[in-house]
């Protein structure tokens, strides 16, 4: 039988995840035959633990070892490390080997591939939509990529295989390819990604500074808990987001100040009508959102009925978007 | 078997809640007997719907008519609303009787029930810590208050039998009561309750008013659904909310601007040790929170392993703290 090896450097969430559901892959079923996963982590009691759970079949003694070995390359690390991960194993890929990453943002990592990597290597840009604020491989899940959408950002000198093989790696752990250019992507992911865990962020940090939360801190209830669950996140990736992808947070955070002023200056005014209009609004959009966009994590209720009524789900939009991105992509 | 007959004003997801837990609790166990339960709402369906899911007994032709029936007279409806009920119920409520309502804010609620009501009767001001973001009676729940924080804020004339009356009723629904003075309730809550449903409908408002919110939604995974969430609760309450308790509000949304200015420069110098800070203190001070603050909802997973050598639960802080709070509140 076919063997693929593939090797993850970096066995946190996500690339403890990667290994679990790569592994499990059924091989009759997989394009990559059976998936042979050398892992490698700066933190060996990581490493181990990878290999406990079976996220991995081998441990290499680094980055480098492990991209020497293999046919596909994941960087799984936070984004500022996958620049020196990139110059380490420069060197040692193979020829024709496909080098995919999962940092949350794309320019700058796209554009450290063509700085660092050799041309016989190809470079696709990925990002999986799902996480947890948990972190670390304890935490890592065979089915954190069930049908979320997974971003590609292929380099434009990405070989069309390539291409073609990273697609495959991200329907054989039952994602949804999403292709987009980088600075698209770093634009949107600012906006729901990275300003709600800076909205957490300040929502932890803005009571907890505040002289009355030892009292206030047991008045919290369900809503405080699920607007600051993002705060729970890992602080060396939000540190890294914010590093990397400044000039869109920055943009969020300018109109998030224009909005909460402009909600200040309703209050001041007890504008009724102005506040009715905003949170009907923003009802009204949530609402239409979860109708249409897969957003439930594997266990919990499905969703609600009637949902079929609602003309074409989100899946077959995106298997339309899809295929007209890789047309384009291909011209 | 002794009956006391309680008037629920306003059937929505907090009053149907209400309805259904004392309705369903043991008249041998309950210091009440047997409640019951007569309701009204402006809104005809809403208490026909509370009347087939048994959440009240009776359903009465008026607010006045239903306050005239009762011993305990529960007003359940948006903050704004709660000042009519009050002029209309006042000229009909029994001599001793006790009034209590559900609002998200006190201090406005404390005013207007001294302005209001007679001498005669007693208020005493509470809220529960706990809701959902669906609303309606076809959201009551018959667990909604179970462990949850109940703020009681007895007004300074309320009889010392009245207040141990409300304290019974919130121990009843299996909520904990907990006594504060309006002012701190409404600081308090601006910041854990207010804030987080501003912060969720400034998420929503932001991104969907941006150009890229078509492309942009379809990536929206479960970290935005969370942050979003506040933002589906009902946009009567908010409004209200913020008609009521603007300064606290405002006083929080100046704060949340000057963390989001802080963010921006550290951002701007990318300066990486502020950055690890700030994440790695948020992320501190929310696990600290969930291991010490009950936030579970019905039905959730229970809390983590080894909570219970985290020292006195907050269960217990709080039968101290109210104890102590009770003996304030009857110097």
């Amino acid at each position: 039988m076919k063997e693929t090896p593939i090797a993850i450097i970096g066995l946190g969430l996500i690339g403890g995840s990667l290994g679990l559901a790569l592994g499990t892959a059924d091989p009759k079923e997989s394009p990559f035959g059976r998936a042979r996963i050398i892992g490698y982590d700066a933190n060996k009691q990581a490493m181990r633990t990878a290999r406990g759970r079976l996220a991995i079949d081998e441990e290499a003694p680094s980055a480098a070892e492990a991209a020497g070995r293999a046919a596909i390359v994941i960087i799984a690390t936070p984004v500022q490390a996958v620049r020196e991960v990139m110059a380490e194993i420069a060197p040692h890929l193979h020829q024709g080997a496909l080098v995919i990453d999962t940092a949350s943002t794309k320019a700058q990592v796209m554009r450290w591939a063509r700085e660092l990597l050799p041309r016989t290597a190809s470079f696709v840009g990925g990002h999986p939509m799902a996480g947890s604020e948990q972190s670390g491989i304890d935490a890592a899940s065979i089915d954190l990529f069930k049908d979320a959408i997974y971003c590609l950002c292929p380099d434009p000198q990405a070989r069309s295989e390539a291409v073609d093989t990273a697609q495959a790696l991200v329907e054989t752990i039952g994602a949804k390819p999403y292709y987009l250019d980088p600075e698209e992507h770093d634009a949107y992911v600012a906006g729901i990604s990275h300003l709600p865990f800076l909205l957490s962020t300040a929502l932890v940090e803005m009571t907890s500074r505040s002289p009355g939360w030892v009292e206030m801190q047991a008045l919290a209830a369900t809503g405080f808990r699920d607007v600051s669950r993002l705060a729970s996140g890992d602080p060396t990736m939000h540190r890294d987001i914010c590093l990397t992808n400044g000039p869109a947070i920055t943009r969020w955070i300018n109109d998030t100040i224009r909005f909460l002023v402009e909600v200040r200056e309703a209050i001041a005014e007890q504008n009724t009508a102005a506040l009715d209009d905003l949170f009907n609004h923003a009802r009204q959009v949530r609402e239409a959102w979860l109708q249409r966009t897969p957003h439930q994590r594997p266990g919990e209720p499905g969703p609600t009925p009637g949902r079929e009524d609602l003309g074409p789900t989100i899946g077959q939009l995106f298997m339309g978007r899809m295929a007209s991105r890789r047309r384009r992509e291909e011209k």
